[in-house]
């Protein structure tokens, strides 16, 4: 059966960030979608976020392509030099190589629920306004010192 | 600016089907997100379905995985062995390989709006109810004659 069933697919907040980084994506419930359905080529997370959360901290891929649509409710997209309120149906792409940190945000208070799809990056990520980078398949501290 | 802005992005009912098979996604309008914006990983199309128009003919590939989410109206998800009503927020998810012929269908009255994403095929697509494959490169009929 191709649709997706969302009551049978596990849900989590876990995340790889490590302490304190971790908070801020507490109220981020996420569904892997694309091995609970058998599809390889690319990944697609169904993501809850509570109010107050955040999809991640605002970084950006050397190597990964992003795309996201929102499917219910408000949330902000937040850029280098811009926040931009998103609605329902609202969408947004994260070409890898631009040096554009980007997040979303939800300042409303209630739930939003989205889309994210990706491909997993192999190279690395950049987070401009915390001490971290994804640098070497891990999470390090910018002097390049790890957690 | 990352948020996709459709007004910008040019929407077309093109198809390569040949004819006779080009009628059924004549009410298809499709806009190409990712060379709009920048991706290349993997593909998006927006694709606006007007009152009895199909996303495609009934068919699965070879070698792509395919996934759809219905952004608003309605829409039937038309598979070997059965039919679901799709409503705005539904997805459904085509792994590669898997012989089970799926289109979707406007039955309704108005317009309904998807999102389908996938990566470029090179293997074959096969489509079960009519006379046409895609093999070698090319629509063929299923003896193998070209078009």
């Amino acid at each position: 059966m191709p649709r997706i069933d969302l009551e049978h697919i596990a849900q989590t907040n876990s995340t790889g960030y490590p302490a304190p980084h971790d908070a801020a994506v507490a109220g981020r419930w996420v569904r892997r979608l694309g091995p609970a359905s058998g599809m390889a080529d690319f990944g697609v997370s169904h993501v809850v976020l509570k109010p107050g959360a955040a999809s991640s901290h605002r970084h950006w891929h050397e190597d990964e392509d992003e795309f996201i649509v929102l499917l219910t409710g408000e949330a902000v997209l937040v850029e280098n030099d811009a926040r931009t309120v998103l609605y329902a149906g609202d969408m947004a792409a994260f070409p890898k190589g631009e040096p554009n940190g980007h997040h979303i945000v939800n300042e409303s208070g209630g739930d939003c629920v989205l889309l994210a799809f990706g491909r997993p990056p192999s190279g690395d990520c950049h987070y401009p306004d915390i001490d971290l980078s994804w640098t070497g398949g891990g999470y390090r501290r910018k002097d390049g010192s790890g957690f």
